[in-house]
């Protein structure tokens, strides 16, 4: 471990843990007042965000990154615009802090509360996009967190000119200069240091590819909230209305390919009619089909190999197998899913809700495409990710999932005796 | 790490899952009716039990082991009874799984809900008392999670004794025997094969003294709830009524000295008119008082050193310092205590809310005692342990802790298109 990257952090979480104090009980409008305040300072440095991210570019381009690294790196004045729109929608969420979750009054007269507060401090690791920086500060800090950024080194002048930005409106509306941090070091050592930072930082949240992921999720002693793979399924079952079922199917997959919510296997129950005319739409909209021996059968499409039940396309690929009904679907889901989102196609309400109580995922649908999986989507308003692990948060994490609660107790003088 | 450990609790930790998939989607009912079958033949195997007890109490007199070990060793017919009661008692509480925590039909029709699941497979680490075989499995069940029991060596032939009637009664109320699992082997390898056993076991619980707790928590890959240490404050404000003062923090460190909640340091207001007689009434009490200077000058107390304001002493000693109001108690807090629970007795509500607010830790009490401090005592039935840690659940954990959620969307064929 780089000692110097451990003392960074160390350093920047102590900062932050001050600064997070404050912000715990900052009201719901200076949070807000805050993000507008900040969202204001980036419309105003629009021209040196521009400055910044074309050196990053230029930079970007003379180093050989690929084409698709510079898109997501280059900004021009409408995206800062929707980055700067983005900061002052999420001043408008509700404020998840001081809601009571559940209030219960003792025989001893003991009041009990349990009332949402901010988790503490979040460390946010991602890639190439600068707006991630932008997003994440604001969500951290509409919902009361400190957060210690720590964005690619490809977009480093970016990040330094928006992060910039953001504080001087932060503490132009009078919150802590602090409550967002950007790691000013980009090698790789104060990832480390972040992930090893237990107790310093609360929570990690990667925002990134797969091999990010892995890394953070493999490597983390901090929490983290995320997801690795979205192998989601969609199972057409014998009482599938055949339109609905197509529909949803089509959208599922080829809506937008490169998406977690994108469907990558398709489960068809042995006894629906219409498995090829299924089929036959995902190749009608341009979808490679790779199908076990039962669809290779009725259709001409290539075999599924052994690893295309555990493959995340992220294309136009889908693999599509038989299933003896509802319960060889979940078997299937239980064996090759991720945990993301998963749907059922079905008119028979019993073997719908079979499905919903009986796949173990965040997200389980039912007559709608997977492609719903998205905060927005959801009417969360925002998401810092979306994640497939089982405690705290699960499916799209919003503001709530940022917060936890803690046990307030008033009384008159109580003791156990 | 030991391969024979590691396989040994992958193939417990898959038949855990397979039992979990069963659980999940059981009724309130089956369940309950699963722990009274269970309670019943607790009772039915009392003299099993106890025979099997008194050979582990037997060999741990041979052994050397201290006489407070044996103590929470030993079983007796009343203890025997008692921990029957206690499944049965967990039958009666509210099921949490299947509770909607929210419900939104967003504007395409979709109608989506937040349900209640359970988290999966618990594992619980313990150590010589041969109840929490019973207690633990009892509220994993009631919240349709399988668990994995790794009790400690002294106490194996009073678990398997006790696990053999658990297992006898679920099964004969038709609920799987794999959801209750004992560990087989005693040796340490077992317990790092659990820690590791990542995505296998969703979290683990460990129950017992403190160097279980802070090895649990250092080499645990899956995630742990539980508290390390519980180095709680009493501050007592310039408002406070000093009767009500001198009761709670006479309660709050001597009803119990070797509890998590007792409390272990005193914090006065400096402008608190009565110190001195507060700290008469701990030594009328025989607490050994270890003052700062302020309070050294106040009374003949022993001088604190540093490590005394980060010590849990469990025993009748309070470390005793002023403070410059509510704000260098929080500062105090800050920098010395646990997050587990703290308190403020004073008569002034503002300062009472901004103590409560400000204070990071999993309970905070206003005019009550920290020996409150538990599931019981909080209404919740039953805990199976107090959290100090950040995520998931804080403070004390009962059903709902080892509960998590999923989204489940129903819709009419919604596509996003």
């Amino acid at each position: 471990m780089d000692v110097d990257a451990v003392e960074l952090i160390a350093a920047m979480a102590e900062r932050a843990r001050i600064a997070a104090a404050v912000l715990a009980t900052m009201s719901d409008s200076a949070k807000a007042r805050g993000l507008e305040a900040a969202a204001d300072r980036v419309r105003v440095a629009a021209a040196d965000i521009l400055a910044a991210n074309a050196e990053d570019v230029a930079a970007a381009r003379t180093a050989g990154v690929s084409a698709a690294l510079c898109d997501r790196l280059t900004l021009d004045p409408a995206r800062i615009a929707a980055m700067a729109d983005a900061i002052a929608t999420v001043a408008t969420l509700d404020d998840p802090v001081g809601q009571v979750i559940d209030a219960r009054t003792r025989p001893n007269g003991l009041i009990l509360t349990r009332t949402r507060v901010p988790i503490g401090v979040i460390g946010i690791i991602y890639e190439s996009r600068p707006n991630v920086t932008a997003d994440a500060a604001a969500l951290c800090v509409r919902s009361g967190n400190a957060v210690i950024l720590r964005g690619g080194s490809e977009a480093v002048r970016s990040n330094r000119a928006i992060h910039a930005a953001l504080v001087e409106g932060l503490a132009a509306a009078g919150l802590p200069v602090d409550a967002v941090q950007l790691v000013p070091i980009t090698d790789r050592a104060a990832v480390g240091a972040m992930l090893a930072a237990e107790g310093a930082i609360d929570l990690i949240v990667p925002r990134g590819g797969k091999s990010l992921v892995a890394r953070v999720q493999a490597e983390a002693r901090v929490p983290v909230l995320a997801h690795l793979d979205g192998i989601n399924h969609v199972y057409v079952d014998a009482s599938a209305d055949p339109a609905m079922a197509a529909a949803i199917v089509v959208d599922a997959k080829m809506r937008r390919t490169g998406v977690c919510g994108a469907m990558e296997t398709l489960l068809i129950d042995r006894a629906y009619p219409h498995a090829s005319a299924l089929i036959a739409a995902l190749s009608a909209a341009r979808c490679e089909v790779r199908g076990d021996a039962a669809v290779c059968a009725m259709a001409d499409v290539a075999a599924a190999q052994a690893a295309d039940w555990d493959t995340e396309y992220l294309d136009a690929i889908a693999s599509v197998a038989i299933t003896d009904g509802v319960e060889g679907a979940m078997a299937h889901i239980a064996r090759h899913g991720s945990h993301h989102t998963d749907a059922i196609v079905a008119e028979d309400a019993a073997v719908a809700e079979r499905f919903l109580g009986g796949v173990d995922s965040a997200i389980v649908l039912w007559n709608a495409s997977t492609q719903f999986a998205d905060g927005g989507e959801f009417g969360l308003g925002a998401e810092i990710g979306i994640a497939t692990g089982r405690l705290h948060a699960r499916g799209p994490v919003a503001l709530e999932g940022l917060t936890t609660y803690k046990w307030i107790g008033r009384g008159s003088g109580q003791v156990r005796g």
